[in-house]
C-alpha cells in the first residue's frame, strides 16, 4: 500500500497543536519512539518513556507542552499527546474499505432487510426479518439471526455470531469468534434434574461499543441484556444475562460478569476480574486485575483483592497459615489480655 | 408472532397448582414482577422478592403456598414456583422449528448418514461417515467432524464444532462457538523441545446436556473425556482431555478443569473457578466462584478460597504482610513462650 | 481403520531402546496401563502407577531401566519412557490426511498464492494477496484475511480465523475457533469518550507453535505481537497486543497476558494464571496456576500466589481478618515492644 505523506504544517492545520522545528517535515505513519524511523512519528505520552525519545530515530515527535523542549526533533507540542496521536493514527489508518453488497455465497433469509450500502461477505447467514444497515460490514463466516438488527456502519469482523432479535447499534466494532446472544444459564432443579428456563430476553448493544474476539454476551432471561454506548470490552470477557454495563465503561480481557449484575458508566474492571451476580456497582469504580467483587459497590474509587505473589516455597511457607488465620487473631488477643493483667499487677 | 392466550384455569389443569383469584384471567407470557404487565404472569420464587410483589403490574402470579395470602392478584399457588414457572414458560416459548432438511450450501461428507428429519443449516460441512439422528438441528456454519455423531433431537447453534470421532447424545443443547474434541494439550520434553502427544481419545456428551457459548472440551489422550447426562456447562468453561464429569453437575462461566480429573455428581461450580488435572472430587460439592481446588474432595460441601477484595489502599497495607505470615506466627508463639516465662517467675 | 502391528523388535529398531521378553510381540496401538488390552502397548513414567503395571493386560509396555524388572511383560526399555511414547504413538497414529486442492466452495481472493500442495477445505474465505504454502491444511469455515501468511505444513482445524497481514510459520497447528490478529485493546480518554486507536501490527508465529481451541492472540498497536518457536499454548488464552513469547515456552489453559509484556524462552505457565501488562518475566520462570503476576520476574523459578481453599466456613471465619492483617501486625509489634519493657522492669 503506497502511503501518502503530510507535513507537520498540515497535520497541526487539521488536528491543532503548535509545530516546533521544521514544519515542513513529512510524515506518513505513526511509530514508537524505539521503532520509528524516517517519515514516521513518534508520541510521548508517559514521562517515563524520556529516555527513548533522546535516542528516537523518528522523524517527528507529538508531545506535551512540558516536554517541548526535552528534544530538538521536529515536532508538535499539544495538551493531550495520547489522543493527539489516536486521532492522527485514525487519519493514517484508516479502515479498510468494503464495496456494497452481498457476496454470492452469503444466505439471505426471507424478509431481511439489507441496506444497498451495506457489505455482506461470503459465507455469511443472515436469518429471515433480520435487518442490516448502511455502511455496515459483515465479514465472512458471520451468522446473524432472525430478526436481528445491526446499525449503521457497524463492522463485525468474520465469524461473528448474532442470535435472533438482537440489536446491535451504530458504529460498533465486533471481533472474530464473540457470540451475542446466547442463552443465559438459567435452569430450575426439579425432581432430580434441571429444567431448562427459556431464555426470551434480548441483547441490546449501544453505539459506538467495540466487543473483543470470542467474547460472549448472553441474552436475558426475560427482559434484556444491555451494553450502552461507547462501552469497551476486550477478548474472551463472559456477560451473563441481564447485565447491565454502563456507558464508557471499559472491560479487559477474561473478565466474567455474573447475571443480572448492574455496572455504572465510566468503571474501568482489569483483566480476569469478576463480579458475582445480583450486584450493583457504582459510576466512576476501578477494580484490579484478579479481583472478585462479592457485594455491591456504592462508593467510587478503586478496589482491590489480589493474592500477591511469591517465590514457591515462600508462598507455600505463608499461605500454609491463612488457614488458621482466625485462631491467631485469638491468640494475639489472649496475649493482650495476659499483659494488660501482668502491667496491672505491678501497678 | 402472534401468542395464544390461556386461562389460569387451562395452566393449572396442565401443571397443577391451585388457582386463587379470577380462574378465567388470559396470560400469554412470562414477565419479572418488575417489569409484567397485562397479560403477563410473573412469579415469586425468593420472599425478598416480596416487596416487588406489592407493585407488580403483571396479570397473574405464580408463588407457594407460603405466599399466597400476600397478594389478591389472580395466581398460582403451588410447591415450586421457580420449577412451576420454567415448565410454563417452556410451554409459552416454544424453540424454534426447523424444517427437516439439508441445506444447498452444506457440505456433507462420503458415508454420512443424516436422518431425513435432521435439520443442516446454511454452510454446514459435515465430515465423511458422520452420524446425525432425527429431529436434531445443526445450524448455520457448524463443522462436524468424520465420523463424529450426533443424537436425536439435539441442536447446534451456529458455529460449533465438533471433532472426527466425538459422540453427542440426544436431547442435547450446544451453542454458539463451542468446541468439542480440539486436541488435549499433551507434550512430551525431549532433547530441547516440545513433542506433540496424539491425542487419540474422544469426548462423549451424554443425554440432556447444554454447553454454552465457546466452551472448550478437548478430546482424550488416549481414553475419552466423559460429560455424563444432564450436565449444564456455561459459556467459555475449559474442559481438558479425560477429564469426567458426573451427571447434574452444573458448571458456571470461565472455569477451568485441568486434565484427568474427576468431578461428582450433582456439583455445582461457580464462575471462574478452577480444579487442576489428576483430581477427584465427591458427589454434592459445591465450589464458590473464584476458588483454586488443587487437591482431591472426598466429602460433600461447600468449599471457597477467595480473597476478599476492599479499597485498594487498604488492601495494599493489608496484602503486604501476607509475604510475612509465616514469620508473624513465629512471632506470636515468641510472645507467649515470653509470657509463660514472665508469669512463671511470678509465682 | 485397519491398523498394522508392529513387532517390539521392529519398533525397538526404529525409536531404539532394548528389548527384553518375547521381540516378535505384536502391537498396533498405544493405551493406558490400566485400559490397554492385547495388541496394545503401554507405558510407565512415573513410579507413583507401578501398582497399575502390575494388573496391566498390556501385551507390552515402555519403561526406563530403573523399572526394568518390575514386571514380566515384554517391554521396551529406554532413557526417556514419556517421550518414546509420544514418538510411538506418532507413528502409530499418524494424522490424517487431506488431499491437496481447493474445494469448490472456498471463495479465494484476488492474489492469493496458494500452494497446489496445500489443502483448502469447505466453507474457507482466503483475502486478497494471502499467501499459503505446500503441506498446509486449512479446514472447514476458516477465514484468512488479506495477505496474510501461512507457512508449509500448517494445519488449521475448522473456524480459525486469522486477520489481514498475519504471518504463520510452519508445522504450526492451530485449534478450531483460535483467533489470531484481532485489534489489541487500544484507546485513548478524550473528552468524555473513548477514542480507538488504530492496531496496525501484526502476529507473528514461529514454527512449531501449537494454539489451542478458542485462544486469542491481539495484533501488535504499532510494532508486532511476537510467539516465538515451539511455544504450546493451550485453549482460552488470551495474549494481548505487543506480547512477546519466547521460544519453548507452554502456557496452560485460561491464561491472560495483558499488553507489551514479554515472556521468556522455556518457561511454563499453569491454567487460569494472569501477567499483567509490559513486564518482563526471565527465563525458565515457571508460574503457577491461578497466580497473577505484578511485577516483573528476573530470577528463574517457581513461583506462586494462591488462596488456599477450605470448607466454607473455615474460609469465612478466616478470610474476614485479612481486612485487617496490617492492624493485627501493629498489634503483635505493640506487644514485642509491652513485653520487652516488662522484662525490663524486672532485671
Amino acid at each position: 500500500m503506497e502511503r501518502t505523506a503530510y507535513s507537520l504544517a498540515d497535520i497541526a492545520a487539521r488536528f491543532g497543536g503548535q509545530v516546533m522545528g521544521d514544519a515542513a517535515t513529512l510524515v506518513q505513519q505513526i511509530g514508537t519512539l524505539e521503532k520509528a524511523g524516517k517519515g514516521q512519528i513518534a508520541f510521548l505520552a508517559n514521562a517515563k518513556y524520556r529516555k527513548q525519545l533522546e535516542a528516537s530515530q523518528a522523524s517527528a515527535v507529538i508531545l506535551s507542552k512540558a516536554d517541548a523542549d526535552t528534544t530538538e526533533l521536529p515536532r508538535i507540542v499539544c495538551d493531550n499527546p495520547y489522543s493527539y496521536f489516536a486521532k492522527l493514527s485514525a487519519f493514517l489508518n484508516p479502515l479498510r474499505d468494503y464495496a456494497p453488497g452481498i457476496h454470492a455465497t452469503a444466505v439471505i433469509g426471507k424478509d431481511a432487510r439489507i441496506s444497498p450500502q451495506a457489505h455482506i461477505g461470503p459465507q455469511v447467514t443472515v436469518g429471515d426479518g433480520a435487518s442490516i444497515g448502511a455502511g455496515t460490514v459483515v465479514m465472512a463466516g458471520c451468522v446473524i439471526g432472525e430478526n436481528a438488527t445491526l446499525g449503521e456502519n457497524t463492522r463485525l469482523y468474520p465469524r461473528v455470531t448474532v442470535y435472533h432479535d438482537c440489536v446491535v447499534g451504530n458504529h460498533v466494532i465486533v471481533h472474530s469468534g464473540a457470540v451475542i446472544g446466547a442463552d443465559g444459564f438459567g435452569m430450575a432443579w426439579d425432581d432430580g434434574r434441571w429444567l431448562k428456563i427459556p431464555q426470551i430476553g434480548r441483547v441490546l448493544i449501544g453505539d459506538h461499543v467495540e466487543i473483543g474476539a470470542n467474547t460472549t454476551i448472553d441474552r436475558g432471561a426475560l427482559d434484556d441484556t444491555v451494553i450502552e454506548e461507547d462501552v469497551k470490552l476486550d477478548n474472551q470477557i463472559q456477560v451473563a444475562h441481564n447485565v447491565h454495563i454502563g456507558a464508557h465503561t471499559a472491560i479487559a480481557g477474561c473478565v466474567g460478569i455474573a447475571g443480572s449484575t448492574t455496572i455504572g458508566k465510566y468503571c474501568r474492571i482489569g483483566g480476569s476480574a469478576g463480579i458475582i451476580g445480583h450486584l450493583k456497582i457504582a459510576d466512576h469504580v476501578e477494580i484490579a486485575s484478579f479481583t472478585l467483587i462479592g457485594k455491591s459497590i456504592t462508593e467510587a474509587g478503586s478496589y482491590a483483592g489480589i493474592y500477591p505473589f511469591s517465590k514457591n516455597d515462600e508462598w507455600r511457607n505463608n499461605a500454609v497459615h491463612l488457614r488458621h488465620l482466625g485462631e491467631l487473631v485469638k491468640r494475639v488477643k489472649t496475649l493482650e489480655k495476659e499483659i494488660e493483667s501482668l502491667k496491672g499487677e505491678k501497678t
